[in-house]
Protein backbone atom coordinates (compact mmCIF):
# COMPACT_ATOMS: atom_id res chain seq x y z
CA UNK A 1 0.00 0.00 0.00
CA UNK A 2 0.92 3.26 -0.82
CA UNK A 3 1.85 6.40 1.45
CA UNK A 4 -1.46 7.71 -0.76
CA UNK A 5 -3.22 4.80 -0.46
CA UNK A 6 -2.91 4.59 3.34
CA UNK A 7 -3.77 8.30 3.51
CA UNK A 8 -6.78 7.64 1.70
CA UNK A 9 -7.58 5.10 4.26
CA UNK A 10 -7.72 7.73 7.12
CA UNK A 11 -10.10 9.77 5.89
CA UNK A 12 -12.06 10.16 9.28
CA UNK A 13 -9.38 10.61 11.98
CA UNK A 14 -9.43 12.28 15.68
CA UNK A 15 -7.43 15.13 16.44
CA UNK A 16 -5.22 13.42 19.66
CA UNK A 17 -5.11 10.13 17.52
CA UNK A 18 -2.01 10.86 15.90
CA UNK A 19 -0.38 7.78 14.20
CA UNK A 20 -2.74 4.65 15.89
CA UNK A 21 -5.66 4.79 12.96
CA UNK A 22 -9.33 5.55 13.32
CA UNK A 23 -10.70 3.19 15.55
CA UNK A 24 -10.09 1.99 19.09
CA UNK A 25 -9.58 -1.11 17.83
CA UNK A 26 -6.21 -0.59 16.92
CA UNK A 27 -5.82 0.29 20.29
CA UNK A 28 -6.40 -3.01 21.89
CA UNK A 29 -10.39 -2.35 23.40
CA UNK A 30 -13.35 -4.28 22.85
CA UNK A 31 -16.11 -3.55 21.00
CA UNK A 32 -19.32 -3.19 23.42
CA UNK A 33 -20.87 -5.28 21.04
CA UNK A 34 -19.15 -8.29 21.95
CA UNK A 35 -20.81 -8.67 25.59
CA UNK A 36 -24.33 -8.31 23.92
CA UNK A 37 -26.59 -11.59 24.30
CA UNK A 38 -28.73 -10.46 21.22
CA UNK A 39 -29.43 -6.79 19.42
CA UNK A 40 -32.36 -5.05 20.59
CA UNK A 41 -34.33 -2.95 17.74
CA UNK A 42 -35.86 -0.10 16.72
CA UNK A 43 -38.43 -0.53 14.47
CA UNK A 44 -38.91 2.97 12.46
CA UNK A 45 -42.70 3.35 10.54
CA UNK A 46 -42.52 4.78 7.14
CA UNK A 47 -45.58 6.13 5.58
CA UNK A 48 -46.79 7.74 2.21
CA UNK A 49 -46.37 11.40 3.33
CA UNK A 50 -44.11 11.39 6.23
CA UNK A 51 -41.13 14.34 6.90
CA UNK A 52 -38.25 12.94 6.22
CA UNK A 53 -36.15 14.72 8.73
CA UNK A 54 -38.73 12.87 11.76
CA UNK A 55 -37.39 9.94 10.39
CA UNK A 56 -34.03 10.60 9.92
CA UNK A 57 -32.75 12.37 12.57
CA UNK A 58 -33.55 10.05 14.86
CA UNK A 59 -32.26 7.11 12.98
CA UNK A 60 -28.85 8.84 12.66
CA UNK A 61 -28.36 8.68 16.51
CA UNK A 62 -29.79 4.96 17.02
CA UNK A 63 -28.10 3.46 13.78
CA UNK A 64 -25.24 3.83 16.17
CA UNK A 65 -26.22 3.09 19.94
CA UNK A 66 -24.09 -0.47 20.27
CA UNK A 67 -25.55 -3.61 20.32
CA UNK A 68 -29.13 -1.92 18.15
CA UNK A 69 -30.44 -2.42 14.97
CA UNK A 70 -33.05 -0.31 13.15
CA UNK A 71 -35.31 -1.49 10.83
CA UNK A 72 -37.96 0.38 8.42
CA UNK A 73 -41.29 -0.85 8.39
CA UNK A 74 -44.35 0.59 6.31
CA UNK A 75 -47.18 -0.54 4.98
CA UNK A 76 -45.76 -2.22 2.16
CA UNK A 77 -41.93 -2.83 1.32
CA UNK A 78 -40.26 -0.42 -0.61
CA UNK A 79 -40.29 3.13 -1.84
CA UNK A 80 -42.52 5.76 0.05
CA UNK A 81 -42.57 9.58 -0.81
CA UNK A 82 -42.40 12.06 2.07
CA UNK A 83 -44.79 14.96 2.20
CA UNK A 84 -43.04 17.29 -0.45
CA UNK A 85 -43.29 14.35 -2.93
CA UNK A 86 -39.27 14.97 -3.80
CA UNK A 87 -37.03 12.41 -1.68
CA UNK A 88 -38.03 8.78 -1.42
CA UNK A 89 -36.87 6.59 1.40
CA UNK A 90 -37.15 3.05 1.10
CA UNK A 91 -38.85 0.80 3.83
CA UNK A 92 -36.98 -2.65 3.95
CA UNK A 93 -40.11 -4.47 5.89
CA UNK A 94 -44.02 -4.67 5.31
CA UNK A 95 -45.99 -3.90 8.43
CA UNK A 96 -46.53 -7.92 8.74
CA UNK A 97 -43.12 -8.77 8.75
CA UNK A 98 -42.50 -6.98 11.65
CA UNK A 99 -44.64 -8.50 15.43
CA UNK A 100 -41.84 -6.77 18.29
CA UNK A 101 -39.55 -4.38 18.55
CA UNK A 102 -37.60 -2.68 21.67
CA UNK A 103 -38.42 0.33 20.37
CA UNK A 104 -41.17 2.53 17.62
CA UNK A 105 -40.78 5.05 16.16
CA UNK A 106 -43.40 6.79 14.59
CA UNK A 107 -42.23 10.05 12.50
CA UNK A 108 -44.86 12.81 11.55
CA UNK A 109 -46.11 14.22 8.39
CA UNK A 110 -48.36 17.23 7.02
CA UNK A 111 -52.05 16.93 6.90
CA UNK A 112 -52.44 14.71 4.48
CA UNK A 113 -50.13 12.20 5.29
CA UNK A 114 -51.08 12.19 9.00
CA UNK A 115 -54.45 12.23 8.57
CA UNK A 116 -54.41 9.10 6.15
CA UNK A 117 -52.45 6.99 8.46
CA UNK A 118 -54.60 8.30 11.64
CA UNK A 119 -57.68 6.97 9.11
CA UNK A 120 -55.69 3.56 8.34
CA UNK A 121 -56.67 0.54 10.34
CA UNK A 122 -54.01 -1.66 9.79
CA UNK A 123 -50.90 0.75 10.57
CA UNK A 124 -53.12 2.25 13.40
CA UNK A 125 -53.63 -1.66 14.53
CA UNK A 126 -50.15 -2.29 14.39
CA UNK A 127 -48.94 0.54 16.05
CA UNK A 128 -51.28 0.06 19.37
CA UNK A 129 -49.81 -4.18 18.69
CA UNK A 130 -46.37 -3.20 18.51
CA UNK A 131 -46.60 -0.66 21.61
CA UNK A 132 -47.13 -3.75 24.02
CA UNK A 133 -43.85 -5.02 23.50
CA UNK A 134 -41.64 -2.09 23.25
CA UNK A 135 -39.67 -0.69 26.05
CA UNK A 136 -39.81 2.54 24.50
CA UNK A 137 -42.71 3.84 22.14
CA UNK A 138 -41.75 6.88 20.41
CA UNK A 139 -42.78 9.93 18.02
CA UNK A 140 -41.45 12.97 16.40
CA UNK A 141 -43.91 15.63 15.49
CA UNK A 142 -47.14 14.85 14.19
CA UNK A 143 -46.17 11.25 14.60
CA UNK A 144 -48.01 11.90 18.04
CA UNK A 145 -51.13 12.03 16.87
CA UNK A 146 -50.54 8.58 15.33
CA UNK A 147 -49.89 7.22 18.79
CA UNK A 148 -53.07 8.93 19.89
CA UNK A 149 -54.98 7.76 17.34
CA UNK A 150 -53.98 4.58 18.36
CA UNK A 151 -55.51 5.62 21.76
CA UNK A 152 -52.03 5.22 23.23
CA UNK A 153 -52.25 8.73 24.70
CA UNK A 154 -55.40 9.46 26.91
CA UNK A 155 -54.69 11.04 29.74
CA UNK A 156 -50.54 10.73 29.14
CA UNK A 157 -48.31 13.82 28.75
CA UNK A 158 -47.24 13.96 25.69
CA UNK A 159 -45.75 16.93 22.72
CA UNK A 160 -46.27 17.53 19.12
CA UNK A 161 -45.16 19.26 16.79
CA UNK A 162 -46.11 23.50 17.36
CA UNK A 163 -49.10 23.40 15.17
CA UNK A 164 -50.72 20.51 16.39
CA UNK A 165 -50.83 20.65 20.14
CA UNK A 166 -54.08 21.73 20.46
CA UNK A 167 -55.31 19.08 18.11
CA UNK A 168 -53.47 16.51 19.97
CA UNK A 169 -55.03 17.72 23.45
CA UNK A 170 -58.62 17.77 22.06
CA UNK A 171 -58.76 15.12 19.79
CA UNK A 172 -56.72 12.91 21.71
CA UNK A 173 -56.71 13.76 25.29
CA UNK A 174 -53.06 14.13 25.69
CA UNK A 175 -52.02 16.16 28.43
CA UNK A 176 -49.79 18.75 26.53
CA UNK A 177 -46.60 19.43 28.33
CA UNK A 178 -43.76 21.89 27.75
CA UNK A 179 -40.56 21.06 26.20
CA UNK A 180 -38.98 19.74 23.68
CA UNK A 181 -39.66 16.27 24.22
CA UNK A 182 -41.61 14.98 26.60
CA UNK A 183 -41.23 11.43 28.79
CA UNK A 184 -44.31 9.53 30.39
CA UNK A 185 -44.09 6.18 31.24
CA UNK A 186 -42.35 4.50 28.36
CA UNK A 187 -43.80 6.61 25.94
CA UNK A 188 -41.79 9.81 24.80
CA UNK A 189 -43.03 12.05 22.34
CA UNK A 190 -41.00 14.63 20.95
CA UNK A 191 -41.56 18.07 19.36
CA UNK A 192 -41.57 19.09 15.69
CA UNK A 193 -39.26 17.35 12.65
CA UNK A 194 -35.41 18.38 14.54
CA UNK A 195 -36.74 17.78 17.87
CA UNK A 196 -36.03 14.15 16.84
CA UNK A 197 -32.49 14.45 17.06
CA UNK A 198 -32.43 15.64 21.02
CA UNK A 199 -35.00 13.20 21.34
CA UNK A 200 -32.73 10.33 20.03
CA UNK A 201 -29.60 11.69 22.64
CA UNK A 202 -31.72 11.02 25.43
CA UNK A 203 -32.82 8.10 24.53
CA UNK A 204 -29.24 6.40 23.52
CA UNK A 205 -28.30 7.03 26.99
CA UNK A 206 -31.04 4.63 28.01
CA UNK A 207 -30.37 2.38 25.37
CA UNK A 208 -26.62 2.53 26.07
CA UNK A 209 -25.40 5.06 28.68
CA UNK A 210 -24.60 8.79 28.95
CA UNK A 211 -20.84 8.28 27.45
CA UNK A 212 -22.04 6.82 24.25
CA UNK A 213 -24.83 9.15 23.55
CA UNK A 214 -22.99 11.52 24.25
CA UNK A 215 -20.28 10.40 21.26
CA UNK A 216 -22.91 10.20 19.29
CA UNK A 217 -23.54 13.55 19.95
CA UNK A 218 -20.19 14.06 18.50
CA UNK A 219 -20.76 11.06 15.32
CA UNK A 220 -22.93 13.44 14.10
CA UNK A 221 -21.36 16.96 14.98
CA UNK A 222 -24.34 18.01 16.49
CA UNK A 223 -23.44 21.44 18.40
CA UNK A 224 -26.23 23.77 16.89
CA UNK A 225 -25.74 26.84 15.56
CA UNK A 226 -28.64 28.05 13.65
CA UNK A 227 -28.14 31.94 12.20
CA UNK A 228 -31.91 32.96 13.99
CA UNK A 229 -33.43 31.88 16.89
CA UNK A 230 -36.85 31.58 15.52
CA UNK A 231 -37.06 27.69 15.94
CA UNK A 232 -39.90 28.11 18.43
CA UNK A 233 -43.60 29.76 17.61
CA UNK A 234 -43.33 31.65 20.99
CA UNK A 235 -40.17 32.55 19.91
CA UNK A 236 -40.70 33.34 16.35
CA UNK A 237 -44.25 35.13 17.19
CA UNK A 238 -47.93 34.88 14.85
CA UNK A 239 -46.36 36.25 11.90
CA UNK A 240 -43.86 34.01 11.03
CA UNK A 241 -45.76 31.15 12.18
CA UNK A 242 -48.04 32.25 9.71
CA UNK A 243 -45.67 32.07 7.25
CA UNK A 244 -44.23 28.48 8.10
CA UNK A 245 -47.54 27.14 7.79
CA UNK A 246 -48.20 28.87 4.07
CA UNK A 247 -44.45 27.52 3.35
CA UNK A 248 -45.37 24.27 4.18
CA UNK A 249 -48.86 24.27 2.38
CA UNK A 250 -47.26 25.38 -0.77
CA UNK A 251 -44.40 22.72 -0.70
CA UNK A 252 -46.91 19.68 0.50
CA UNK A 253 -47.69 17.82 -2.21
CA UNK B 1 -68.03 18.03 5.84
CA UNK B 2 -68.58 17.20 9.44
CA UNK B 3 -66.87 18.80 12.59
CA UNK B 4 -64.93 15.86 12.98
CA UNK B 5 -63.91 16.02 9.09
CA UNK B 6 -63.37 19.93 9.42
CA UNK B 7 -61.62 19.67 12.59
CA UNK B 8 -59.16 16.77 11.30
CA UNK B 9 -58.06 18.71 7.66
CA UNK B 10 -57.01 21.68 10.66
CA UNK B 11 -54.66 18.75 11.65
CA UNK B 12 -52.18 21.89 11.70
CA UNK B 13 -52.77 25.13 12.65
CA UNK B 14 -51.26 28.29 14.43
CA UNK B 15 -52.04 29.39 17.97
CA UNK B 16 -52.70 33.06 16.84
CA UNK B 17 -54.78 31.63 14.05
CA UNK B 18 -57.88 31.04 15.46
CA UNK B 19 -61.13 29.84 13.67
CA UNK B 20 -59.42 31.44 9.72
CA UNK B 21 -57.64 28.24 8.81
CA UNK B 22 -54.00 26.97 7.99
CA UNK B 23 -52.31 29.05 5.16
CA UNK B 24 -52.03 32.89 4.24
CA UNK B 25 -54.29 31.77 1.50
CA UNK B 26 -57.04 32.36 3.54
CA UNK B 27 -55.95 35.78 5.15
CA UNK B 28 -55.95 36.85 1.05
CA UNK B 29 -52.29 37.09 1.09
CA UNK B 30 -50.77 36.03 -2.49
CA UNK B 31 -48.04 33.41 -2.30
CA UNK B 32 -44.30 34.38 -2.81
CA UNK B 33 -44.56 31.79 -5.52
CA UNK B 34 -46.97 33.76 -7.64
CA UNK B 35 -44.29 36.32 -8.74
CA UNK B 36 -41.31 34.17 -9.81
CA UNK B 37 -40.04 33.32 -13.46
CA UNK B 38 -38.82 30.61 -12.61
CA UNK B 39 -38.14 27.83 -10.00
CA UNK B 40 -34.58 27.13 -9.29
CA UNK B 41 -32.73 24.41 -8.61
CA UNK B 42 -31.33 22.47 -5.84
CA UNK B 43 -29.67 19.30 -6.74
CA UNK B 44 -28.84 16.65 -4.09
CA UNK B 45 -25.86 14.42 -4.96
CA UNK B 46 -27.17 10.61 -3.45
CA UNK B 47 -24.29 8.08 -3.95
CA UNK B 48 -23.49 4.40 -2.07
CA UNK B 49 -22.59 4.84 1.48
CA UNK B 50 -23.95 8.51 2.09
CA UNK B 51 -24.76 9.57 5.27
CA UNK B 52 -28.22 10.06 5.23
CA UNK B 53 -28.92 13.10 7.45
CA UNK B 54 -25.89 15.03 5.65
CA UNK B 55 -28.73 15.12 2.80
CA UNK B 56 -31.81 14.82 4.78
CA UNK B 57 -31.06 17.77 6.75
CA UNK B 58 -30.62 20.59 3.87
CA UNK B 59 -33.48 19.16 1.85
CA UNK B 60 -35.98 19.59 5.45
CA UNK B 61 -35.03 23.48 4.90
CA UNK B 62 -34.56 23.59 1.27
CA UNK B 63 -37.44 21.90 -0.31
CA UNK B 64 -40.21 24.65 1.44
CA UNK B 65 -38.03 27.61 0.02
CA UNK B 66 -40.50 29.79 -2.45
CA UNK B 67 -39.67 28.94 -5.91
CA UNK B 68 -36.76 26.62 -5.35
CA UNK B 69 -37.20 22.77 -6.63
CA UNK B 70 -35.07 19.95 -4.68
CA UNK B 71 -33.97 16.66 -6.76
CA UNK B 72 -31.96 13.97 -6.08
CA UNK B 73 -29.14 13.02 -8.53
CA UNK B 74 -26.64 9.61 -8.07
CA UNK B 75 -25.10 7.74 -11.13
CA UNK B 76 -27.89 5.75 -11.65
CA UNK B 77 -31.86 6.98 -10.83
CA UNK B 78 -33.15 4.26 -8.06
CA UNK B 79 -32.49 3.52 -4.39
CA UNK B 80 -28.99 4.16 -2.95
CA UNK B 81 -28.15 2.76 0.91
CA UNK B 82 -26.06 4.43 3.62
CA UNK B 83 -23.32 4.01 5.11
CA UNK B 84 -24.41 1.84 8.11
CA UNK B 85 -26.50 0.02 5.08
CA UNK B 86 -29.90 0.17 6.77
CA UNK B 87 -31.59 3.30 5.28
CA UNK B 88 -32.08 3.37 1.52
CA UNK B 89 -32.56 6.74 -0.48
CA UNK B 90 -34.37 7.45 -3.67
CA UNK B 91 -32.64 9.16 -6.21
CA UNK B 92 -35.16 10.55 -8.82
CA UNK B 93 -32.25 11.21 -11.76
CA UNK B 94 -29.00 10.04 -13.02
CA UNK B 95 -26.19 11.99 -13.00
CA UNK B 96 -26.39 12.09 -17.13
CA UNK B 97 -29.97 13.23 -16.84
CA UNK B 98 -28.99 16.73 -14.98
CA UNK B 99 -26.68 19.39 -16.51
CA UNK B 100 -27.85 22.27 -14.51
CA UNK B 101 -28.07 23.37 -11.24
CA UNK B 102 -28.64 26.71 -9.14
CA UNK B 103 -27.89 24.82 -6.27
CA UNK B 104 -25.43 21.63 -5.96
CA UNK B 105 -25.49 19.91 -2.80
CA UNK B 106 -22.44 17.01 -1.93
CA UNK B 107 -23.76 15.13 1.41
CA UNK B 108 -20.56 13.31 3.25
CA UNK B 109 -20.06 9.69 3.68
CA UNK B 110 -17.94 7.52 5.91
CA UNK B 111 -14.61 5.95 5.17
CA UNK B 112 -16.41 4.21 2.37
CA UNK B 113 -18.26 5.76 1.18
CA UNK B 114 -16.64 9.01 0.52
CA UNK B 115 -13.18 7.50 -0.75
CA UNK B 116 -15.33 5.48 -3.78
CA UNK B 117 -17.32 8.59 -4.48
CA UNK B 118 -13.68 10.55 -4.39
CA UNK B 119 -12.23 8.24 -6.90
CA UNK B 120 -15.38 7.88 -9.43
CA UNK B 121 -14.25 10.03 -12.21
CA UNK B 122 -18.21 10.29 -13.31
CA UNK B 123 -19.19 11.54 -10.06
CA UNK B 124 -16.15 13.94 -9.71
CA UNK B 125 -16.60 15.45 -13.50
CA UNK B 126 -20.17 15.70 -13.16
CA UNK B 127 -19.62 17.95 -9.55
CA UNK B 128 -16.69 19.91 -11.49
CA UNK B 129 -19.33 20.45 -14.17
CA UNK B 130 -22.57 21.48 -12.84
CA UNK B 131 -20.27 24.28 -10.52
CA UNK B 132 -19.59 25.85 -13.46
CA UNK B 133 -22.89 26.83 -13.78
CA UNK B 134 -24.51 27.09 -10.10
CA UNK B 135 -24.74 30.02 -8.25
CA UNK B 136 -23.86 27.63 -4.82
CA UNK B 137 -22.01 25.10 -4.52
CA UNK B 138 -22.44 23.27 -1.08
CA UNK B 139 -21.18 20.79 1.07
CA UNK B 140 -21.80 19.21 4.42
CA UNK B 141 -19.51 17.13 6.19
CA UNK B 142 -16.95 14.64 3.97
CA UNK B 143 -19.28 15.61 1.30
CA UNK B 144 -16.21 18.32 1.20
CA UNK B 145 -13.96 15.70 0.18
CA UNK B 146 -15.64 15.22 -3.15
CA UNK B 147 -15.70 18.89 -3.84
CA UNK B 148 -11.65 18.96 -2.92
CA UNK B 149 -11.32 15.92 -5.52
CA UNK B 150 -12.81 17.52 -8.08
CA UNK B 151 -10.20 20.50 -7.48
CA UNK B 152 -12.85 23.18 -6.21
CA UNK B 153 -11.22 23.60 -2.72
CA UNK B 154 -7.17 24.48 -3.55
CA UNK B 155 -6.43 27.82 -1.43
CA UNK B 156 -10.37 28.02 -0.69
CA UNK B 157 -11.45 28.76 2.97
CA UNK B 158 -13.77 25.41 3.97
CA UNK B 159 -14.70 23.41 6.15
CA UNK B 160 -15.44 19.42 6.82
CA UNK B 161 -16.08 16.70 9.11
CA UNK B 162 -14.16 17.07 12.41
CA UNK B 163 -12.39 14.02 11.79
CA UNK B 164 -11.45 15.02 8.41
CA UNK B 165 -10.35 18.95 8.84
CA UNK B 166 -6.78 17.80 8.11
CA UNK B 167 -7.05 15.05 5.53
CA UNK B 168 -9.12 17.77 3.99
CA UNK B 169 -6.22 20.41 3.93
CA UNK B 170 -2.64 18.21 3.57
CA UNK B 171 -5.00 16.48 0.25
CA UNK B 172 -6.59 19.32 -1.24
CA UNK B 173 -4.90 22.29 -0.33
CA UNK B 174 -8.04 24.09 1.36
CA UNK B 175 -7.28 27.03 3.93
CA UNK B 176 -9.31 25.32 7.11
CA UNK B 177 -11.78 27.88 8.14
CA UNK B 178 -13.39 27.40 12.13
CA UNK B 179 -17.02 27.44 11.45
CA UNK B 180 -20.17 25.36 11.68
CA UNK B 181 -20.02 26.67 8.03
CA UNK B 182 -17.70 28.71 6.24
CA UNK B 183 -19.20 30.94 2.89
CA UNK B 184 -16.07 31.48 0.31
CA UNK B 185 -17.10 33.34 -2.86
CA UNK B 186 -20.10 31.07 -4.33
CA UNK B 187 -18.89 27.70 -2.23
CA UNK B 188 -20.58 26.76 1.65
CA UNK B 189 -18.68 23.67 3.25
CA UNK B 190 -20.57 22.85 6.69
CA UNK B 191 -19.00 20.71 9.08
CA UNK B 192 -20.22 17.54 9.83
CA UNK B 193 -23.70 15.51 9.18
CA UNK B 194 -26.14 18.23 11.51
CA UNK B 195 -24.56 21.25 10.55
CA UNK B 196 -25.84 20.90 7.25
CA UNK B 197 -29.73 21.65 8.37
CA UNK B 198 -27.76 25.47 9.84
CA UNK B 199 -26.22 25.83 6.64
CA UNK B 200 -29.42 25.20 4.78
CA UNK B 201 -31.37 27.71 6.95
CA UNK B 202 -27.84 30.44 6.20
CA UNK B 203 -28.77 29.55 2.38
CA UNK B 204 -32.81 29.88 2.48
CA UNK B 205 -31.72 33.58 3.55
CA UNK B 206 -29.96 33.99 0.57
CA UNK B 207 -32.02 31.90 -2.17
CA UNK B 208 -35.58 34.04 -0.45
CA UNK B 209 -34.85 36.32 2.09
CA UNK B 210 -34.65 36.19 5.73
CA UNK B 211 -38.01 36.09 6.64
CA UNK B 212 -38.96 33.30 4.98
CA UNK B 213 -35.57 31.36 6.35
CA UNK B 214 -37.10 32.47 9.91
CA UNK B 215 -40.20 30.92 9.02
CA UNK B 216 -38.10 27.72 7.73
CA UNK B 217 -37.07 27.30 10.68
CA UNK B 218 -39.88 27.65 12.97
CA UNK B 219 -41.68 24.93 10.07
CA UNK B 220 -38.69 22.16 11.06
CA UNK B 221 -39.26 23.80 14.59
CA UNK B 222 -35.33 23.83 14.96
CA UNK B 223 -34.56 25.15 18.39
CA UNK B 224 -32.06 22.86 19.29
CA UNK B 225 -31.98 21.56 23.04
CA UNK B 226 -29.39 18.11 23.08
CA UNK B 227 -29.24 16.49 26.64
CA UNK B 228 -25.64 17.39 26.25
CA UNK B 229 -22.92 19.25 25.42
CA UNK B 230 -20.15 17.40 23.54
CA UNK B 231 -21.15 18.23 20.13
CA UNK B 232 -17.87 19.45 18.69
CA UNK B 233 -14.39 17.64 18.68
CA UNK B 234 -13.65 20.17 21.19
CA UNK B 235 -16.37 20.27 24.10
CA UNK B 236 -16.18 16.53 23.73
CA UNK B 237 -12.33 15.51 24.21
CA UNK B 238 -10.30 13.42 23.16
CA UNK B 239 -11.90 9.88 24.70
CA UNK B 240 -15.05 10.85 23.32
CA UNK B 241 -13.43 11.08 20.50
CA UNK B 242 -12.10 8.23 20.07
CA UNK B 243 -15.65 6.53 21.14
CA UNK B 244 -17.03 8.39 18.34
CA UNK B 245 -14.90 7.07 15.79
CA UNK B 246 -15.40 3.19 17.09
CA UNK B 247 -19.37 3.57 17.12
CA UNK B 248 -19.01 5.00 13.44
CA UNK B 249 -16.95 1.81 12.35
CA UNK B 250 -18.91 -0.50 14.18
CA UNK B 251 -22.23 0.62 13.07
CA UNK B 252 -20.12 1.21 9.11
CA UNK B 253 -21.28 -1.61 6.67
Amino acid sequence: MTDKESSRRAVLKAAAAGGVGAGLGAMGMASPAAAAPRRRRVAILLYDGLTALDAVGPYEVLCRVPDIEVITVARRAGPVRTDTGVLGLVADRSLRQVRQADVLLVPGAGNRGVTAAMADTETVDWVRRLHKGTTWTTSVCTGALILGAAGLLRGVPATTYWASRSYLETTFGAVLTPGRFVESGKIITAGGVSAGIDMALHLAAKLADERAAQALQLAVEYDPQPPFDTGSPEKAGPELQQLALKLLEDAAR
